[in-house]
């Protein structure tokens, strides 16, 4: 499949609150350097990862509130490049809206659309499954999902439900998707992955415009038909204010829920690179190099007798004595001490200062 | 004993690395707020904790770098009550000072000198106890120390081994001291406190000058000697430089270890006053009231479901999420993350920042 047939979509929405404190409403996850040791930020990460696979330069799809700080990551890309929403409405709404665009500015193009925040390796065998997917996508009626070969039953991630094997290709094979099954719980995990028939999610799609806005006008009207009534100024001088009343209304669901888990139009190609969706500090930690004490630190950290600690030390400094298993991430204004495996209630924390401030830990 | 007739000295000059990153160079234990839920730094609750006790001003005792700091939390005092030294030379010398102004401004008193930074309940009961203790210094030829009965076998304390009772007092009787005991470890600590022959060290002296000064100039002339010479120049305008010279020259070195260990005139009130000479965050933690958690937090602290933590969150804010049993001190620039039962071992990350830097965090 030709390079210029494949349109890059990056989902550069999320918000990243389980990245507190040095995630913030205005820095999310995406803008961050969670991934292993290097320094770049996620979203650099992708489209650097990606870019190859296309002769087009990737969009960034995103809420416009968040536009000025993906630019400040991402100076080699220009104005054109960014597929912005009015406000942020989850996965659907920016599915529908991408595929929109593609079908206005790239008619007969494959779309692969995938987060700005996951951890993949490596990169060379990634974008083999991405231009599988999309070869799929093209030639087949369905929108064709990254199914990822489980090697542990992670409790973090959802799974797919795998069915009658389509097709058999170099990077991994093609199969029907019958069920979306969403996080399990440690017992259910390991009956997923020990029965052989289950995938993990990994969120990303390739897919023809007109097929995504298919099915989603079939499951998803709510979504669907007004953006879809927005395009109807797609070129004039009232698209923007257009977009925005339709934003004004579509509800905030995800594009699993919304459409993907109601067609029977999906398929997904079962790969086994390496990734991560680096859900929380805990996964974050297992991609970083440990020291010979088992801690993976960022940033100037004193240690005296400390050991398994994931630390972030900002632009300030830390200090660790005689503890282990510990997440610390200090920013300017705040510390968060967390145990190690606790880094999905960090949301507590974020609804606990949401409730009952200082509300400004959280901008 | 006449109040007019005692004369106090605080002794101010401590260093306390082992409340960093609280505790500074330029910012010692005695100007932090540590004695239990108080506001109010250690040296200001002395201060008025004993200032009844005579109708002169305390002395406050200290290296003149120290003076301006001290000044910011005492300032109702003024210039004349700080006795001050060239430079940090540990206990011996600043008595000696201490005895030598005793003596030069105020003949015929009995000095109480005392630290600036221990924790002592209650406080009415702690002043008829230092009282008793200048009363029996005033007749008898010893210097009379502070003993406390010992409640547990603590191991960060010295002991003081008792001899013969010497008299009987409503507050406590006083003993011949027979022998001064380092800290001992877990074993021996609660073998000397089963023994009922010990008394903790409470670093607290009621003298009449010259029997210091005797004792000084008999035990340690290393100390004493330089220190008299300076004070032939007392009250002509080249004492400052004098007492510079002596100060240049005079060993640091401990009261206890350079006079008290080495003279036979030294006597001990057994009290039983709540004391404790908060050592480490792990002995402020005590005097702190905790939480339904046990958490016993100063600043700004969002907390969920940790327990048993020591928080100082200075003008940050701290966020603790499933952690036990933690001190956690926030300073602008750093912050510390310590298991409790480590605090002795603070100075461990301080020699570390000597070693190894940034060097500015312990200014």
């Amino acid at each position: 499949m030709a390079r210029s047939d494949i349109r890059l979509a990056i989902l550069a929405g999320g918000s990243g609150t389980r990245f507190w404190p040095a995630g913030r409403r205005s820095r999310p996850k995406q803008v961050l350097a969670l991934d292993g040791d290097d320094p770049r930020p996620l979203v650099e990460l992708t489209v650097d990862r990606v870019a190859p696979l296309s002769t087009a330069a990737p969009w960034i799809v995103a809420p416009a509130d968040l536009s000025k700080e993906l630019a400040r990551h991402l100076p080699h890309l220009g104005k054109d490049a960014y597929v912005l929403e009015p406000r942020p409405r989850n996965t659907a709404a920016a599915m529908i809206l991408t595929a929109h665009v593609a079908a206005q500015t790239a008619p007969g193009s494959t779309v692969v659309a995938l987060p700005a925040d996951h951890h993949v390796r490596p990169a060379g065998r990634y974008r083999q499954v991405l231009a599988a997917m999309a070869a799929r996508a093209k030639k087949s009626d369905a929108i064709v999902t990254l199914g990822l070969k489980p090697d542990h039953p992670a409790t973090g991630y959802g799974y797919l439900e795998i069915g009658e094997r389509l097709e058999k290709r170099a990077v991994g094979d093609v199969y029907e998707v019958k069920r979306f099954v969403e996080k399990p719980d440690a017992r259910r995990a390991k009956r997923l992955v020990s029965g052989g028939r289950h995938l993990w999610n990994g969120g990303t799609f390739a897919f023809r415009p007109e097929h995504l806005l298919r099915e989603a006008a079939e499951h998803l009207p709510e979504v669907a038909t007004p953006i879809r009534a927005a395009f109807e100024q797609w070129g004039k001088r009232g698209f923007k204010a257009a977009l925005k009343k339709a934003y004004d209304v579509v509800p905030s669901i995800s594009v699993d829920y919304g459409i993907m888990e109601r067609t029977r139009h999906v398929e997904t190609l079962a790969s086994d690179v390496e990734w991560d969706d680096l859900g929380s500090w805990d996964a974050v930690a297992r991609h970083r190099k440990p020291d010979a004490d088992g801690n993976r630190m960022r940033g100037d950290v004193t240690v005296v007798d400390a050991k398994d600690c994931v630390v972030d030390a900002g632009d300030g400094h830390v200090a660790l004595l005689g503890v282990e298993d510990l997440i610390v991430v200090r920013t300017k204004d705040t510390v968060l001490v967390a145990r190690r495996g606790c880094g999905e209630d960090v949301r507590e924390i974020v609804k606990r200062l949401e409730a009952e401030g200082p509300e400004d830990l959280l901008r």
